[in-house]
């Protein structure tokens, strides 16, 4: 394949080191854009042409913003780093020992490797859940699921059955972390204000938002004191939290829980946790618990000399952290920062010695709807309610990349606020969920998905 | 299929008179905005659930907009609107004997029938253009217009063959009515100021971008003097402008011109024409000249007593438009308010006689780029330059549906003003396009396509 005529790489060959960085998540974007564009060149790889900011992807999903409005693109970014390359292609295996990796575009040798493959979706090996559930980790996940809540609706009004009716109406969320609570607070806000307005031909006491989380709080990463506060808001919302319930699986329409119980639904959300997004390639025994690399304090992964991994695939063992840092934004771009200036000093002229990593917690947020927001802070400082909702805006604000999103986002989130509506509701994505159950007309399922071929 | 126990299309029946709508274009808004809901019970019908403004189509696909920002929720739009049903849905066939609309989720009966389908498209027959060009009459479409470009460029970084890096590099548009003009000069901008930026890689003086047009001037429907402009303002951009230039076919890789001559390119966007959508059941003899429905001046279908159409599907032969008038989104809103007028007269307490239908003609305009476009009023009036332009956007931000689209919209023309930038330049769509002769590796194709399923 690397070998065709028609195509190949094409990364010129200089004099300088090269370092190969794969994936434009979090990790990815800060290291490359601290590290020194004079002394080595970076050939940058992602699947996608662009960043997604992560944290306001279920918002996209919810209606609430476009999708161009949380996602950078990549080579816009880097418009002006100089002996920096960008290829969009799929890094399928790594080959440490010829210091070499193979794309879907071809191979490539490096001098120095960043793995900031970030993390996927983790169904703990259920193919039922994998193939039926709506995962929330990429921008055209989120459209589809935009896609498929509206398309629930507009099939609503056309069934006959109360068991069909049940199927569409009922939401589930799996994982009560910080997207499950977001989503479900979001969700809610649907049901609340601009649902009813759009269909007033249903009724939506019958609409159910289900948040299911396996352990015995929300919130797992925030203090006992937030994760109870999240409950309230979102049970003021009108969502229903089941904690201690594990899902066993799911046809796609009927959700199996441990507890001999089920519920009806057609839309299950996973939201129930992440596996590192593995390359073939490493050694075994490189790989740690949650399918991650293990890193020293250097983020240098262990067993190899000019291999480097950060984010949610590096496990850093410290003290604090004796599993590894959490899979948060915040420890990728901290990580991405600090690879990237201690490689500045290795290949630069500077020779001071390199810095071990040390993560500063800075503190963790999530929030549930308008006026209604936890903020942990260090030092067992917690706010909520309208102030911790603010500062939760602004900071998003604040790390969102380009004038234009930041400016775009605000000017939505204003009229969402004054408005009480969610304006982008296109029914665009392609993507029809298989098996669906309720409708098993192809023409109206190829209508109701939107979805002209340009044919 | 409409006796489905599943699904049915359920509308209430009640005492007052049904009308029902097909088309939510701007015609079918229109109509329905103006037409009172206190005498009867209106049923609109459209395939997607939003309106789409369509003079806007080229920004999204040009990366200028974002989709949202452009199309309406049909549901949102009439939130307020009482004895108002909306249901999104394909219309197959009309009945007019039984006063029976067949539909993809059932059939439904009429007291009045406004057909307002728009048109699409017009290929000329030719099988190998609709399979292989690029249309642009919707959203989906518009997407998969952009990805396309975007990849094409993602692709040329990687190719060994002079020719295939042509057939990159290279974009036809064919039809230089305002879409083929306005795409052109769009694309002229993404040439000049924001692709050298994101591809240092690439020589753009080898991207050429080709406006064929099969008559002698451009802008058909405009004064000459505009026309002219509008040939300077695109050659000024760069743009290989060439009148009568007539396209034979395309096999998705060389464009085949009737004087033998050929044109090597991946991309042919077809702007050459439209033709009315026409729905099946119509006597022949209401169907004329465009595959439109014959209407008299009440927008009547001739040989129907309760069958109207309006917009680009109907055709009205007067004095001035002896074959109908020209299919405008003009015409379709001034035909939709006066036929709602009509029917609220008929249908209310007023007893007022049903007036003809005129067009007003307050003039047309079409935009090359920016502080260039050029403007037809009334009374032989033209302008053209930065005043142009500047009456171009207000009068279109006037016209788009809702105050967050307008604001968003205006920030993204100052945005892109002051930077040169155009900032939606998201990989989205799944959409791979047939037989693309440049690289035949699906892995690599499925990259460049950005699309993940949820699988």
């Amino acid at each position: 394949m690397a070998e065709s005529t028609d195509f190949s790489i094409q990364i010129p060959s200089s004099n300088l080191p090269r370092i190969v960085l794969i994936g434009g998540g979090f990790g990815g974007l800060e290291f490359a854009k601290a590290l020194s564009d004079k002394d080595v060149q970076l050939v940058m790889f992602d699947r996608h042409n662009y960043h997604t900011f992560q944290p306001l992807l279920y918002q996209v999903a919810m209606a609430a913003l476009e999708p161009d409005s949380i996602a950078s693109p990549l080579r816009k970014v880097f418009d002006n780093k100089k002996n920096f390359y960008f290829r969009m292609a799929l890094v399928n295996e790594i080959i440490p020992e010829k210091n070499m990796i193979l794309t879907s575009i071809g191979k490539l040798s490096y001098d120095i490797l960043v793995v900031s493959v970030g993390s996927k979706t983790n169904y703990f090996g259920n193919q039922d859940l994998m193939k039926k559930c709506f995962p929330l980790k990429q921008i055209p996940q989120a459209l589809d699921l935009r896609s498929n809540i509206l398309q629930n609706f507009e099939k609503a009004v056309l069934v006959n059955q109360p068991e069909n009716l049940r199927a569409l109406m009922n939401f589930v969320i799996v994982g009560g972390g910080p997207t499950g609570v977001e989503l479900a607070g979001a969700l809610a806000e649907l049901k609340n204000h601009i649902l009813p307005r759009d269909y007033p031909e249903l009724n939506f006491k019958e609409m159910n938002i289900y948040l299911l989380e396996g352990s015995s709080k929300l919130l797992g990463g925030m203090s006992t004191k937030s994760s109870d506060h999240a409950i309230k808001y979102l049970q003021e919302l009108g969502v229903n939290v089941k904690l201690n319930t594990i899902v066993e699986t799911y046809d796609g329409r009927t959700v199996f829980l441990k507890d001999q119980s089920t519920i009806t639904s057609n839309t299950l959300i996973w939201a129930a946790g992440v596996t590192g997004n593995m390359i073939p390639g490493f050694k075994p025994d490189s790989i740690v618990r949650g399918n991650r690399i293990k890193v020293d304090e250097f983020n240098k992964v262990v067993g190899y000399d000019n291999v480097y991994a950060i984010g949610d695939i590096a496990s850093m063992a410290t003290q604090d952290y004796p599993n590894g840092h959490p899979m948060l934004a915040p420890v990728a771009m901290q990580q991405g920062r600090h690879l990237a200036r201690n490689l500045n000093t290795m290949f630069g002229k500077g020779g001071k010695s390199l810095k071990p990593f040390k993560y500063v917690d800075k503190g963790s947020m999530a929030t549930v709807g308008r006026n209604r927001a936890v903020v942990d802070m260090p030092g067992k400082i917690h706010f909520k309610g309208l102030f911790a909702w603010v500062v939760w805006m602004l900071i998003h604000l604040m790390y969102l990349i380009g004038f234009r999103s930041k400016i775009v986002v605000l000017l939505n989130w204003m009229y969402s606020y004054f408005t009480f509506d969610k304006n982008t509701r296109l029914i665009i994505r392609p993507y029809v969920k298989p098996n669906n159950p309720v409708i098993k007309n192809p023409e109206l399922e190829k209508i109701v998905t939107g979805y002209d071929t340009p044919v």
